[in-house]
């Protein structure tokens, strides 16, 4: 038997969903057609709405519906501390902290010699003006702890640096509530040779 | 900082999905407005035209886009062999098998008494006028082995043969490439009530 080309078209569709294969694709259209169909809906006009209406903030690249996010925007900002991370996903997480009181620039991704991803394909001149617009007194670098941020942060830290801008990175270290016991080794030898004396 | 209210809304769409909690949905979200919006609305119009266009089949309930499913519309399939089986999922499962050659009748559910579901909300006289047809030789019981199936499959054969029809379950037992060490002691008791004589 073969399945009905409108339901085979939802179960290929499905696998544009991140760890989505083609067993769990079809097991999610059965799913919903057999108990969800109004979610179903819900969530086709859903997707398209997003997909019109979300954008780019032209300042920081974060997702907004406005041509400046709701940070950018913000008269409560610190103009001065400008966060780099490298998707708007990072930047999420950080305003999630409610620690951080500055503005942000988003990468939209990392460095990657080997996918064809150098300073130009990032747009790293934008960044460039951006912090050396007179108002920026720090930036703060929070691209990932993986080869690929890590190359993205030395980078755009050496050219700012060249810029004579003050530029700092994000701390590596256990987490918190972290056991030595249980940490991977590099991690505890960078927690060790970035220790702080106390008092 | 707020999410963007379309994008919340997208996020809150997606938990119709089996398994998608908030933190899930937040990752799809953004992983799909930044690497996949071809893909979401392409997922979007899928969703729309399946939702529209699958139903049930009048005469066995699986999903098909006509009144008739290709199994029930086929010549070749052999009427006088009925199963049973409790959702679409299944019956796909059990035509992929490629071995059974007869018709289905899905229940789309199984007897649930504490959920409210009893023979007349899985409207199981159907099954009984379609069963009693004349031309069905056989009806097998093909609902899951869980204590709902088994109910099901309980009923519905206490039903049937008081209407004089032969009734069959399919086999429990060992899985094929199964061993003994590995397998629970309620299917390896099974598997020896049920054993067959050997040549």
């Amino acid at each position: 038997m073969k399945t009905p080309s409108t339901l085979q078209g939802l179960i290929d569709a499905l696998r544009v969903l991140p760890g989505v294969g083609p067993k769990s694709a079809q097991r999610i259209a059965y799913q919903l057609l057999e108990h969800e169909r109004d979610g179903a809906l819900r969530l086709a006009r859903a997707l398209e709405t997003a997909v019109q209406q979300v954008r780019h903030c032209e300042q920081c690249n974060t997702f907004t519906e406005q041509t400046l996010c709701e940070v950018c925007a913000s008269p409560r900002r610190d103009a001065a501390l400008l966060c780099v991370v490298e998707t708007p996903a990072d930047q999420l997480r950080m305003e999630q902290t409610q620690t951080y009181s500055g503005l942000y620039y988003v990468l939209l991704g990392r460095l990657s010699p080997l996918d064809g991803i150098g300073p130009r394909e990032l747009h790293l001149d934008r960044l460039m003006k951006r912090a050396a617009n007179g108002v920026v007194q720090e930036v703060i670098l929070a691209t990932n702890f993986t080869a690929e941020g890590e190359a993205t942060a030395h980078y755009v830290s050496e050219s700012l640096r060249a810029r004579g801008l003050r530029v700092s990175r994000i701390a590596r270290g256990l987490p918190v509530g972290g056991e030595l016991e249980f940490v991977d080794s590099g991690t505890l030898a960078q927690a060790f040779i970035e220790r702080r004396q106390v008092g």
